[in-house]
């Protein structure tokens, strides 16, 4: 019985690793859509949300399945509703990249970020990209000397949209009301990205080491 | 042993009510804060958010132990499970609102709404109290009939976030950058909270009658 339930709790595991590696390439895809304005790569990442919501319906049937069947207590029951916590986070990582490719899909043939930012979200397009692969690392391999550096990149993705605030706000900026609509959302849907990885690193050093390391909800 | 489990899946709805209800008051002090530039308001809402973070962890711990005590199956695991999903997006509804009331503080004294959008965000604010209001009622009665309207007014919420990207980018606009930005921020978040709301509203006509009446995870 135990050994059934481990085999389980491992697929939960692989799968949540396989959500999040799927999550990678879609922020990895629509960042690279949105600076190249390439339409094709736009409309794949739009597409492949949809493989994206299926696995996590998928998964969270395994968890209420494995509840019912096999009635985790303690560790076990923590690692099965932070995965159901954890799979809803992944597929919300999902939908913001879906919405920086339907921004990118929204301008073409044009490019959605004009020039005096191209640089700043350049930078957020790096930052997310390692945080979506530090997350399935860290998913795959519960190293939580990961999460750290998740954190680190999450505060630089705060720090980036702060700083198209201030190109929005400063007094200089010429851009048309859509490239001010576009990178203010842009900009959102970068940093709650970061911060629905915080939540994913936060919930795996709690299972690793049963200690919250900060507010867990206060980034969800 | 079924009673106490009976007794505790009742207070389980009760704190679930409890919750949607101070989320009702955030949605509606919120609004009012950024309509009538009233610092003290938005001051007390962005302070109540961390009551509602807090609601949702204990009722979150409370899922836990339920689980882990009284090991509940078929349809009572789905109840505990939608609970703690619906304690999650609530906590999500909290946190826009004060978003809202974070972009009224920031803007105080003035307006943060200009003018000619006064009216849009007006109807806005009135479908946000209407949506929390009933999510609020939904989860005290179990009328699904309520599901229906909430979904009305989350479209009417979309037709109105669609209203102010007309407004902002139809070449008529004229306000600053910086409203730019707070109208484009505003819009998403009432539009965001108009989502959350259908998505308890699904979860709980689901549990009632047992049939999902949309893709749960689209709008979650």
């Amino acid at each position: 019985m135990r050994d059934i339930f481990d085999a389980e709790l491992t697929q939960l595991g692989e799968d949540l690793v396989a959500m999040s590696r799927r999550v990678e390439r879609a922020v990895t895809d629509a960042g690279v859509a949105l600076m190249t304005a390439d339409l094709a790569l736009a409309e794949s990442v739009i597409a492949d949300d949809l493989g994206i919501d299926e696995m996590e319906r998928d998964l969270d049937e395994r968890c209420i399945l494995l509840l019912a069947q096999q009635q985790p207590v303690a560790t076990d029951l923590r690692i099965v509703v932070s995965a159901l916590r954890m799979s809803s986070t992944l597929e919300r990582m999902g939908d913001l990249a879906r919405h920086v490719a339907q921004v990118a899909r929204g301008r073409y043939p044009h490019h959605a970020v004009p020039e005096p930012l191209s640089a700043t979200f350049a930078q957020m397009h790096d930052a997310a990209v390692r945080v979506a692969r530090r997350t399935t690392t860290l998913l795959e391999n519960r190293d939580i000397a990961l999460a750290g550096s998740i954190e680190a990149d999450d505060d630089l993705l705060d720090d980036l949209h702060e700083d198209t605030f201030t190109a929005l706000l400063g007094g200089t900026w010429t851009g048309t009301p859509q490239q001010t609509v576009d990178v203010t959302l842009l900009g959102r849907y970068y940093e709650r990205f970061g911060d629905h990885a915080v939540s994913v690193a936060r919930r795996v050093t709690y299972l690793v080491t049963g200690t919250l390391t900060d507010d867990l909800t206060a980034s969800a």
